[in-house]
């Protein structure tokens, strides 16, 4: 069975997950929709993914600058079993009710209220949660870097407390109008939105978050604080957990990896996806235990974190694959994400 | 009386305090050590200030630029009762031997390790535990920061549990050969120095700090949640505490106060000190309180929060003030500092 | 005679230039105009300074805000001789109605297009041409650095060409939306508009410019070749040409200026108006002659260069001096701008 | 023929080098050389490329890290014809002796002066001079940036005179300690060594180059200005030389590349090399001819644009293609750079 697959809109997260739908045995990337052209759209046409209008688009520019079009996005909806709905945030909802009358299922980022689809996912997580839903919500990549963690930690060591302070990347690379260039913003929402939006996965986990807004493109940084009920033996413990679940790449100190920097010059030299950086970060020697008290930083790729989620959320709304391991098996093996 | 001071360092910290000095009715700033002619030491002249040449610094430089030298380290150091040293960390400690067989007192700053002196020193947190001593260290602007947030809270409200999350400028703005530009950096030292430098000044406090390096040049800022034994009764009840304290300035909402940029730019149109903000910056709705927890941000203008606590530790060695609020109240008006 | 003088606009030009006004023997502030509340319009309230509404602001969050207000901005109006029109681009052209209607004078900035007056203005250049008139404009920083340049330049050695590649600044310091955070934008328009506009001040100059955007909020740095038809000596010859002018500040080697971090924190360090370099900066080794060409970098603090103009032209407007120097004097002593 | 290369020095340049020598099907990578372990040695271990200890380096380090090590840098040049040096600055000039006892060929990078090697080379402009060649110092980024669009200027259009500026990256995208964070910094060499050193490939051409240190990553940006004594007929035919040379990258409006933020997002999209722009990078209307006169932006990916370069150097100086077309032809097909 090939699930025949749309991505509705095309920057950051739409570019990635198509190439990586692409990529998929079992699924079958009918086509992908942009409102304006731009050098992703010939990149896109280029790669002979097949290109319709959405929402807004008009068709003359796309003429002008030599892209084909292969019809609308209401078109695109009748050839295809699901949408990925890469569309700005707020504009999913908006689109949703094309996806219902086409009667086809949806999936939906993090940006759209919890309350777009009927479940939020995480792979590791909750991908049960997903099977044979028509609505699916891929959380955002924020709450997909935490979500990990708390799979690993929340299943083999039970928490008191969790804080977490997320430093996050004020824009995108390739976002030239966005600020600030010196200057730190702290988030005025206390705690911030993240932690309720994990609780979509982990209804009781007891996390607080906070966050600031940095000068950088490269990555958010979480700085955690989790305090057990049963704690790791030692810190070797954890980095075991982390160390032997798929998504996580921890770097040695003789690695030489600095921070932010140097992880994305890795995930350059490596090559998977856009230099992509699908896997939580960890460092060695940034995970500490101190008696009830764990101590770790993860870096999170907010341009591809969420690729491999949207994948499996696929999978599992086809019952494509028997349970999490093996789809998450087969995504990143496709993807190139190395396995524990 | 009046005590007769010399700064020993003429970067960030020691310009600063020289010109707080200079300003104080009960001291007299005898002159100023540096080791290189810069603009610094150009304004330095330019305001009369005494130059007099520092650790391994040569008279050649200086004549060349036409600033006159006054003599040697080792001449100031006869002339006065205490030496405010400014120099680069480590240095602090080898220039105490000079001031030792000086017979003159001396005040260290935070870069130094505790063990420099005979008490570590906040103004509002332990000023009595300074009185009378010949050596004195000024914590350093993150301990600073956090020791003036404790003073409000732990005389109020016991504390179960601080955690703290230290976002660090990565430069002064005056470096420019330090980075990250792009960039976030973890601070490998899990939990950070901060904690148990903030102990020095408060042995009980339960806090545990983390840190991370970011790309900017303004200010730190701290991500702090507070878990009380006994929690204030409301936001309203905490922010009171604060704005109540001596040098700490709150901003309102309608101020537009979005970050560290727009404090800065605050500081710049108020025009005390070097476009400096000596208080902790906190904002109205950056303070939450949820139960026993309480979340806040504050920010800390690295280059200049310690400038008032080193008049302070002045004060206190010489027993030239009744009590810390006396000292306070003289120095923050002098300064410009605004009164509660 | 004093002349009455209102700032509307109360943004990074118009709360210097109302500082300024303040501090000049022959005129008055009556009042500065403002649409919303914020800490500049707290600052401008403690400050002693008349608070007007200007355009479509309201009166209830100043209320809110506990500040004052006057009047409106057509309360003002009837109130002076003269309007300084800070507003945002594009608005001043707007309140020239109002002003009109009001019959005073008025002065506008750069970023309104030159036929908003009746001339284009630098005080080294022309400020005999503003002599009595009813509107000028005051050319917009990169074109007031440039004038100024000019004004040396061409009156001892005629030019046959000059090239500036203008380095811009994205941002202004206490702009936290702007970006790029990393990266270099291109001005697509070729050559620029900076020639041009220095060709409303100096009609003739066969000068061509182009520009980058570049992510810094400190300073523009222009980058300039001239050819000259009748060359300077030599570089000392052309230095001292631009030490003998008002409005120029060159730095030694000694003093350790490297660039545009350490000229902003000599300003901070010489406390002029809100830490401002008003003056065109440039470096003794940063001017080279060889042959008829000469190479020479200057910065231009784009928040503070066109705040003496601004009273420069008031001045000529009212024939309130003999001549451009006379003004420049009085405008420099009481701004703290050191004479040549 | 299958020329037998090494590869001294893994960094930046090295290990782009290594990869694009791997691609070629007349030329061998037997290994590469590096001093220290790192997570770029593990990527090369992880591809198979042998690696060998260069310099000062220790083996120790490298078995903590578990990577094998074949051998001494002494040992790698027993085995090869020819060696590709991109050690760090001045490094290569010592390691010339070694190339040189060995009795092998050497390349050298355009950090090194240019009497390191017998000829400076630009695959555009003088493929010939390297034939036959023992030593060949591939010039520095900027240099290659600027001979290239010399090679297609002087070859059609006779230049009077040409004035760029180099608006240069602070740091490459891995290197967290170098600044500034926000300021700009202005070399202070008038002109800059860019000129000279582009007439080691053209000795007569009259170019005069400054330059400006800015806070970003990712390219360099060179805005040009060249006067011409016989000019294009247009634009258009300017553009049209561009685009009919190989190493070209146009740019039309409708792609959306506003600067170097979205150069880069093309990319890694299109995902050559290291995610790399070997290419001059140049817009459509960011190209201007206004009578002798024209005006362009050209951006210069200081990481990779003398990497094709270094392969056709090896080319010429093996005698391995009949000329520069037949070589650079086999270089851009196996690396990915579309042919123009």
């Amino acid at each position: 069975m090939t699930i025949r697959v749309a991505v509705n809109g095309y920057g950051t997260i739409g570019k990635r997950v198509a190439d990586a739908v692409a990529l998929q045995p079992d699924m079958k990337l009918v086509g992908v929709a942009k409102t304006r052209p731009s050098f992703e759209a010939g990149r896109a046409a280029a790669k002979g993914f097949k290109l319709y209008l959405s929402g807004g688009g008009a068709l003359e520019p796309f003429h002008t600058a030599g892209i084909p079009i292969a019809g609308r996005i209401e078109d695109l909806v009748r050839e295809v079993d699901v949408v990925v709905d890469a569309a700005p945030e707020k504009v999913g909802r908006e689109n949703a009710k094309l996806y219902k009358e086409a009667g086809i299922r949806a999936i939906f980022q993090g940006g759209e209220k919890p309350d777009v689809a009927e479940v939020s996912f995480n792979a590791l997580a909750n991908y049960e949660a997903a099977r044979g839903k028509h609505t699916v919500r891929v959380v955002s990549c924020n709450t997909t870097g935490l979500s990990r963690a708390a799979s690993v930690l929340t299943s083999r060591w039970p928490i008191e407390y969790w804080q977490a302070t997320i430093v996050r990347r004020a824009a995108d690379p390739a976002e030239s109008n966005r600020g600030p260039i010196n200057g730190i913003l702290p988030t005025f929402q206390l705690p911030s939105h993240h932690g309720p939006d994990v609780r979509t996965i982990f209804p009781q986990l007891p996390i607080a978050t906070l966050a600031v807004v940095v000068p950088t493109t490269l990555m958010h940084v979480h700085v955690n604080h989790v305090q057990f009920t049963t704690p790791p033996r030692d810190a070797a413990e954890m980095l075991a957990g982390f160390r032997g679940t798929p998504r996580f790449r921890i770097f040695a100190p003789w690695e030489g990896v600095d921070g932010t920097p140097q992880v994305m010059e890795f995930a350059r030299d490596r090559g998977v996806g856009h230099q992509d950086m699908m896997e939580n970060v960890l460092w060695e020697n940034g995970v500490r235990l101190d008696g009830q008290n764990a101590y770790f930083f993860q870096a999170i790729h907010q341009e591809s974190i969420v690729v491999p989620e949207n994948i499996d959320a696929i999978r599992a709304m086809f019952d494509l694959a028997p349970d999490a391991a093996h789809s998450i098996a087969i995504t990143d093996r496709t993807l190139g994400i190395p396995a524990p």
